[in-house]
């Protein structure tokens, strides 16, 4: 294919507005010189205008009609886009990637909360790092074994925002228990006492790079393992096992030797998410044993605490069922059993 | 939001192609007077040039670009299209859908062959409806114990076109046990004597809204249910859980009263597909009881009949997984369980 007129598209880095207030139309810009995971700059744009385009990958897009503009700012850690989607409700983009939409937030919450307080019986000290939306929030506080719910977010603006237009996200902030910390997450997690927490979930979430990034940093996965009691649990967003450079292997790996538990990957469907789906890393520490497949602590449908409704998406066996992998993901994770 | 400017994007109806052999630049034309499934026209469009729009819903679509076109044919029954993606290598598109990528067909073909042929024991005589790719087949010479294969598919072209641009998914058709019928499927599944099959596969497909048509469709599968032998079983795509209008309810019920033995809904994730997942319809006639939630026919995975190697995706966890369904799901299959 010839060069005129293809590889220009939306990106979804830095995006301008332009008549604002009129036609609301959106104007995708250029890099802001950010790489991709796979470290190939994203194309440059010419815009489509009235639409929001989500590039998971070079050559390839989703994009959403933008049927109304509700928020757009900056603060001085990152910039924040809600706007109405003609299918997905409110859709709200941080740093120019889809945080969530209002039409699957649940899938994701709901996994990433419960997958590791259902493993762990009785769970009473939990710390959120990131997650200022309050979804996680509002998942922990159908728990009722938890007495303490410390969450450690820089960025007032997007509480700030999610308690403006998405009540029913940031509910998890009328929770009693919850303890607001406003702060960055590596400092705070390396102030806490040794074995504080029965579970730390970790919501800094950014499809794709940053998340293997997040992983990969040694430093701060001894600062969480060291901050969870024995046979305590660290919750964390993963690549998608569709990801072009899946890597979760060396990740594995290397939590086990930090975390000395129980590692497992599991995954399940966001169809907003790039691929429709996201993974997710368990990991325990050593001490009582934790098998993540097989939830000890199962949910009371009867106790939501602030929550409005009884979970959507997770249950027992949606639970069990997102450790099983497909074979491609097996073999990825454990090349020596093939 | 205003009327201009807005609500003008691609869609997938009817392609047509500008400087074909120069910039394969695609536009998509207007709508040729077909109607989503939920009823509404979809827009018309204004092209992005060297991209393939995938319209999901009114307001979304997934965007490809367009590294080459290799084919565009229509046949006195349908459109195709295929072209080399950046990302999913050769994409085909029938009649303006996704039909399969290079990249993530064999989740699809696997799941929809295996779900079926490894919940029946012995299975001996198959027959695939539509499928004329032949990715099916290549699934279903995996199993050792058939001993004969029809397919019924309608158009030569998809044939032809898959075994040129596609030949480790056509390699399904060098099975020896194969046996080709260029006959419309229904009318085909009409002639058959009752008791023939002890699985048969619909591969008819078209997501979203055509797939819940052919489900409603009494007098089909009265036909292919007197087809199946007793406790044989049926095995074909249906919408997915994420679909705004998601009836599977009715579905299930129509196949219970049609089929008389087990009726389960699965799932599974295609990223290529909307919302990044399909879902099957699994039913069996009445006869020796299945349980579709747990294989009692595991691939052997020393056999691989004509594919060139082990099934990437499918496993018998993956496959008991698929039935687990989200809390939604379930509320939506069996409202008076809630």
């Amino acid at each position: 294919m010839g060069s005129s007129g293809v590889g220009q598209y939306p990106t979804k880095t830095q995006v301008q507005f332009e008549n604002f207030d009129d036609e609301n139309i959106v104007t995708s810009a250029a890099n802001n010189g950010k790489k991709e995971c796979n470290g190939t700059p994203k194309d440059t744009s010419p815009a489509l205008p009235g639409w929001y385009a989500d590039v998971s990958w070079p050559g390839e897009a989703h994009i959403y009609k933008m049927e109304k503009i509700i928020f757009q700012g900056k603060s001085e850690f990152q910039e924040l886009l809600v706007f109405e989607s003609s299918r997905h409700g409110k859709v709200a983009i941080l740093d120019g990637y889809i945080q969530l939409t209002e039409n699957d937030e649940f899938a994701y919450q709901e996994m990433l909360t419960h997958l590791a307080l259902c493993s762990v019986p009785n769970p009473k000290k939990v710390l959120l790092v990131g997650g200022g939306d309050g979804g996680i929030l509002r998942e922990i506080s159908r728990h009722s074994s938890v007495q303490h719910i410390d969450i450690c977010e820089i960025d007032t603006m997007v509480i700030d925002v999610y308690k403006k237009f998405f009540p029913d996200i940031a509910i998890g902030y009328e929770d009693p228990r919850v303890h607001v910390h406003i702060r960055d997450g590596i400092a705070f997690i390396n102030s806490v006492p040794k074995g504080t927490y029965d579970v730390i979930i970790l919501d800094a979430f950014q499809p794709m790079g940053p998340i293997a990034e997040v992983l990969a940093d040694k430093c701060f996965l001894d600062s969480v393992a060291n901050a969870l009691r024995p046979g305590g649990v660290l919750s964390a967003p993963a690549d998608s096992l569709w990801h072009k450079n899946f890597v979760v292997a060396d990740t594995i790996e290397k939590c086990k030797n930090i975390f000395k538990g129980s590692v497992n990957y599991a995954w399940t469907t966001v169809p907003t998410y790039a691929s429709g789906v996201i993974g997710f890393m368990l990991c325990s520490t050593k001490g009582p044993p934790v098998n993540f497949k097989c939830p000890i602590n199962p949910l009371n449908p009867e106790q939501n605490g602030v929550a409005k409704g009884p979970p959507k998406f997770y249950n027992s066996e949606i639970h069990s069922a997102a450790f099983c992998l497909p074979s491609f993901v097996e073999k990825a994770i454990d090349p020596k059993r093939y």
